[in-house]
């Protein structure tokens, strides 16, 4: 595999080259912030809608003028204080040498055309939409609706839940970024249920809540200022897709698991609302203990004490996790509470700690 | 129990003297508009702070000097554009003819003390705040941490859940108005545990979610616009009091219920979100038919067709309880969402209903 | 003119026919719940898009089916508790007996279309579009940028800023019901111009704010929950249309009128906030003095007392027009803040109260 | 002066010592912030409170259990992830060497009794209230209604508007923050007047409007959220206090300045909007280029190109300055709107650009 030869150059040098195809939406636009700040990244934007020669001229042409705007209004500072990385049209980027690394920050049906694109070419990629993150075809048939276009590659991804799995992502040519609410709840549950501490006949209950951004930028009804405000409300259940990737996390059995996702009246974050019954004899003790556990060196999980709960506001442009939990007797009864922001842990973030980890940087590097 | 006579003369005359003690609040204000709107009330408020005589003289005058800015305004409009009830001193009210029915809008500390006054008087009552919700004195020194200060009312008072008590509601002298979440969760749970719908090993999750007005009109550090604006935060669990009131009218056993509130970016609203396994044989026809077996006359509740689920602002200004629901194979998952205006539904409409059912007026009267 | 003798007989029976054409943006919702509560409407809602007999029949099998949709959730409640009006046709529509109103919620491409047919058929008609408010074809020509299409229709409407016209507006059979922001600025401008206030060498600036309803229901990146959410801009100046308006009906120049529109995160309410010098020798009793002398029996306008300012919550679902003042030396410069809410006085509501006014009803009726 | 010799040797280690007294209103907590990302800055923060031996010991003690409290939580994250500074007392704080730079975010009372204090000691001072912002004890006198406490102060403060008065600010011994409203009103006003662009008759109108972390983050009435969710505000005029910094500042005389500053619903921003006729052959490009010449190389300035205005949301969490202009015919009628974020540039961000302006660093430095 020939990144891993590279990897060894890059220790040394420490700069690699990463390309962001999909820049536009919320999560390629954070992509572009973390990566301009990331001290080992030199970053491109890669234009995948420009496919002929007449096409990639007018998108040059277009850049040209953009630039000129920029520099009329001597700096639209704001959002873009940044340094702007370049655009290339996707066909010149596979045309030249391979970039280290492209994130994906596109929807699956453009993942699925691009990812094999990029790795035959001898990248990596790091791909945000939910395409990859099945490992069995039959079960992404069941959960899709749709037998998965390129099977071939769904065995070489590897889960980018970057605590869990970080040493396969180390060498993986594949990351599958999760999704924004399986990470929240992957990382609070799985630890309770590897652990044994979860009552086998409970169920397994996680009301969880979004920011608008995890809608996406894209002008709907739904996402329109005058639906949201003022007004909170469910909109997917049990057969929301991201189910499938917290039950293979967890191992947690799905016909014990509750879920429902609900729009809050704000930007960004998600809140991950977990319910169940402990097994006889665990404790609220016991909870700590797995945690610490499994995540006493991982820079990016916090633990609150026992009965205080993280607010979203907490992990707002972060990539942490935050967990809370409290056990109520009778019955065993415990609640944990995990936040996260759907924009930075939720995607682009942890993008940037699974690139951390392929790259054998730091973990933390270039992350707020 | 001279107001059941009085009764009789009302479906006459088609109109009652009503006071409101404690009207600066939410729940106060509320109440005022919904009862300046109402066609068979009389209303006045009654100032519980000035006890002497000079303080008497001295609320005259605040009380004067107050309309006069009104008329000043010429009318200063907005909010408050419905004819403005009189204020009186509880001493006033108290030494002159009983009014119909006194609604207390007071903390329970406040409550425990006035009720008892107004009852000896003839008056009925309808207390908003928690001091008259628990049956059992037992019940209450266990949730409340302290002794009731006047148990023998306890007997007496009705829990006002119009849907579920409106025949003993009837001829109640005092009745205890439910608190928010109660109202909400146990409009949604009680027909299905009663029907026997529910799991009977399954816990039964309510997670809870309210806007910023049931947190009173107290300006506190949880209430300041930048603790909450763009936040969202747990701020209860399974000890929240109105558990008590949940597992006391539902029947559902208590070590078996898990409950959080949550505090939403929003000014008014209440969301319930509830998840159980139902019992083998089960299914979504039957929770239609439970809630239609129990609730086919009530002009305030509105079921949805199954797998569509209310919105928060779909209640909004109104005295509905609007509920949906789905449930999901394997595993017979279930999940319930109710939602309520927490100042209507959730207080002073379900008052007003209340007082609607007391004195034989149509339910629906004078309410929105 | 047929709709007088009309008149005559709803002063006898008290009731008259509407229809909206329109009703599926806000301010033809908001016209819904109005015209639902008016005691002497009855309402039809008109279709505008089908037009042929196939599209009709689907139609009708479309309103049929949203009927059975909503008896199956049993009511649906909520924002649309009131009785939801019937749905017809306009080729049905024309094809009857004349309504004795139409109302047009539409953009003003499609109310030059309707208003004629409608006028022709001999309805009344108030149009909440811009198409009708310029009285001149040559300034309209100036701020639309095109020559109006029916401009023999011009001279025959009246500008419905009912508190201002409403002697003409009685007998008017077209009412151009005046812009949300014109309705603001002009009420709080013109009586201080009139009686000679304004110093005739000052700018007068307007620095108007709206709610985000006030830009319509379609979806656009514009009015995106995450594109508004915390934040606040400037959309228009000084050659936004409703300038047109506001110095027409004012008689300020509008070489010395300075304006901006600007996009509030909430969702209704509209302030202008004016800014001049007044004339030398007059004063903050002079400017009470014109209002209270222009609007003593208006029952929507509301004065502030010197030095007090309405917020916009302050008249929010009302059909109220606040007015707050203060003049400060030296410089003799006075600040005038106008409140009303966007969809209520600023469109719908005035629509209603200008129908009163056609109709010889009381001005109040059916209004909050 | 003791600070000038100081400021050589820093050039050369680089690092300077300061403290923040006043660290837990919003300005204090986002000074810390800044300065514990700035990498020249070693900051402590400074106890006012304690001031006997007693409440010495107890406060270090509550210090303590605060740090436990941190340590059981592993990290508690979000917000506060940067390392947080050492807390000291004030008195000791003064006991020792003198720290080479004192913020005061603290009320003005205690800043005019703490600012000489520190200077005695030898230590710079930035007093990021209004305590020494008036450079005349007369002007302080007639806008803040008493006599300064400690005139001979006064004469030795800098304004510190950082990109006008830089020069002085070098040399300072203590620096007056400027104002949230008069540093974005003087910032845009100032060129336009000192280049004689402004009509000389005309009125000068600002219409101001802030977030509600500008308020400060005491609870009160006006800061509940739900008094100011969904609502918008005037709160101040012409008598506001920043006003008699901008006529200081820009020079433009009080008499033809209008001013007011509202409450807009969002948590961090400031926009100015600025009303006024340009003087007879002024034009756009005389705008554009009085900017120019007066901040060509001002990092934190942005001039947008004429016709296109900046949004709030654009300059939040940076130190920028974000300036958009258009004029309008007839009349030489110009806009110009002005935004900051009223917590970095219009504050602590300004405070630590005048620290870099004071010490010799890049003014950058440290700065989003």
């Amino acid at each position: 595999m020939p990144a891993v030869g590279r990897t060894e150059i890059i220790a040394t040098i420490g700069l690699i080259t990463a390309g962001i195809i999909g820049y536009r939406g919320y999560t390629g636009e954070e992509l572009q912030k973390l990566l301009a700040r990331h001290p080992r990244v030199s970053a491109v934007l890669i234009d995948q809608a420009a496919k002929t020669q007449a096409a990639s001229a007018a998108a040059e042409s277009l850049t040209t003028k953009a630039r000129q705007a920029a520099r009329q209004a001597m700096s639209q500072a704001g959002r873009r204080s940044f340094p702007n990385p370049p655009v290339r049209l996707a066909r010149d980027v596979l045309a030249g040498p391979p970039l280290d690394v492209v994130f994906l920050a596109t929807p699956p049906e453009a993942s699925v055309e691009w990812v094999p694109r990029f790795l035959r070419q001898g990248s990596r990629a790091i791909d945000l939409s939910s395409a990859f993150r099945i490992a069995s075809p039959d079960t992404f048939a069941r959960w899709y609706g749709t037998a998965h276009p390129c099977p071939e590659w769904l065995a070489e991804a590897v889960y980018g839940l970057t605590e869990v799995y970080r040493g396969r992502i180390a060498t993986a040519r594949l990351v599958a970024n999760p999704g924004c609410y399986a990470t929240a709840a992957a990382l609070a549950l799985r630890p309770l249920e590897r652990h044994g501490l979860i009552d086998k006949a409970s169920l397994v209950v996680c009301d969880a809540k979004t920011g608008v951004s995890g809608a996406g930028n894209k002008a709907t009804q739904a996402t329109h200022f005058c639906s949201v405000d003022e007004n909170y409300s469910v909109y997917g259940t049990m057969n929301h897709r991201h189910v499938a990737e917290i039950v293979a996390t967890t191992e947690i059995p799905e016909e014990r698991f509750c879920f429902s996702t609900q729009l809050m009246p704000l930007r960004r974050g998600i809140m991950a609302c977990l319910y169940f019954r402990l097994r006889e004899g665990a404790d609220a003790a016991g909870i700590e203990g797995a945690y610490l556990a499994d995540y006493e060196n991982d820079p990016f999980i916090a633990l609150y004490p026992e009965g205080s709960f993280p607010s979203v506001a907490s992990v707002s442009h972060t990539n942490f996790c935050c967990i809370g939990y409290s056990v109520t007797q009778p019955g065993n009864r415990a609640i944990v509470v995990a936040v996260i922001d759907n924009l930075v842990k939720g995607a682009s973030g942890q993008a940037v700690q699974n690139m951390n980890a392929m790259f054998g940087f730091p973990e933390t590097e270039g992350l707020p």
